[in-house]
């Protein structure tokens, strides 16, 4: 597992659910955290509160997240024989980030099996385009190593695809992308790391997408290796749109599926 | 409307964000309260309190609710501008039945549009199956109007399609099924009435398949006329499977969208 993400979402227990933690530099995309690691920064307090990893957890964000110090309170809801169910609030400076709820318990791997989805076809990992290169450095496109397929890149030259899909690796960086091992943490900010899948659809600006709600299934524990990944929306329409994932590890075997509800960016 | 379901989905707001109701007869699955329904019970309570109706809500489920006297208490985490995301807890007896997160706030008709999923075709209300005829007894089946693709009930006499999907019509049974007109609290009950989808995927028995979480996006206003409905799973592996719910108004338009992750039921 990515040590650097590993210490960047580190928390310490401070007693009656409480836990600090710390938001990180290099982990924003333009001076906001970016979504999926404050999602994993709380997880690790929640599945630490909840003695289990999580199984489901869904996020509600409420305002951005600054490098600093934070706070994680976290409130087991039930505690039962397999599943734990907790809520947990992260506060910074006084104010509210992220609500979250989930259970927490362990995977059952066997059992009836009917399985009609499939991991993407992709180019292998350095022909597909790292989409936030270092040089650019918001910081973020140099913790997390994402590649996206190139087919799926042309909205960066004012050309979407025409279809809301992105496909692509996801990996950490501190270790060359063969490497990595990433973990149910790690799955976590593997949903909120690619590029909004509306920048494909036609007549959409390239501009922030801000979102209401994620919600992760974790659906299985990952191999080593990259994961293959998949974010699509069948519906943008209204002014929402909803970006869902999925998330394969090197077996092709789903280990995490993704849904957020999203506002579509207003130029 | 139907005033039987606004009846049964009352709420009254005692202060301090509490909210007394009554899980109503009738509105159960052997005895036990139906998901949907006690979501839109809850929902009640938070849009009352968040003034505004539902956009997205999330719902985990901790213990079986019955009928009796049960309280809601609604924290309103942040209230913004546009949208308002509250928490809730629904307890009965002492018992903690469900906890929720939710963001609240107006439909945003127009904008960029890109859709891709469709209504399912399915053959005129009659002609559908009613899967909980009232001679059943459960209560649920005389309340809620679901009528199922025939295709979709083969289960019914151990022969399942094979494809975990089942689609159908819904409303609510105390109208004539063309004079129903759902709104966004009976859209949350349209999404946990039909019958699991993993009973359609070989090997599964039919039995009870518990819901650990339920999120629900509203993604317009429903027209008048039964809703069209498709539930689907595509990963049912490893004792859990999500099931995906589309829920189109008779123009077609897609009004919600949810997902559940449940487990697969042991027999």
């Amino acid at each position: 597992m990515s040590a650097a993400f590993e210490a960047a979402t580190g928390v310490v227990a401070k007693g009656d659910g409480a836990y600090a933690a710390r938001i990180e530099p290099g982990w924003d995309i333009a001076g906001n955290a970016n979504g999926g690691y404050l999602i994993a920064l709380a997880a690790r307090a929640m599945a630490d509160a909840a003695q289990h990893p999580p199984l489901s957890i869904t996020a509600h964000f409420l305002s951005p997240g600054k490098v600093g110090d934070c706070l994680i309170d976290v409130d087991v809801v039930r505690s039962g024989r397999r599943m734990v169910t907790a809520a947990a609030i992260v506060t910074q400076a006084g104010q509210q980030l992220m609500a979250l709820l989930g259970t927490f318990g362990e995977q059952s791997p066997g059992g009836p099996e009917c399985v009609a989805g499939r991991a993407p076809e992709l180019p292998d990992f350095p022909s597909c385009v790292r989409t936030v290169p270092p040089a650019e450095g918001s910081g973020f496109g140099e913790r997390v190593h994402v590649r996206v397929r190139p087919g799926d890149v042309g909205f960066l030259e004012g050309q979407p695809s025409g279809t809301p899909e992105v496909c692509g690796w996801f990996t950490f960086d501190d270790e060359p992308f063969d490497q990595q091992h990433v973990d149910v943490f790690g799955l976590l900010q593997a949903t909120d790391a690619f590029v909004p899948v509306c920048f494909n659809a036609p007549g959409v600006p390239v501009a922030w997408a801000p979102t209401l709600e994620l919600t992760v299934h974790v659906r299985g524990t990952p191999g080593p290796g990259p994961l293959r990944c998949r974010f699509s929306s069948r519906f943008v329409q209204d002014a929402m749109f909803e970006e869902d994932g999925e998330i394969y590890d090197s077996t092709g075997r789903l280990v995490a599926q993704s849904r957020q509800l999203a506002l579509i960016p207003r130029g």
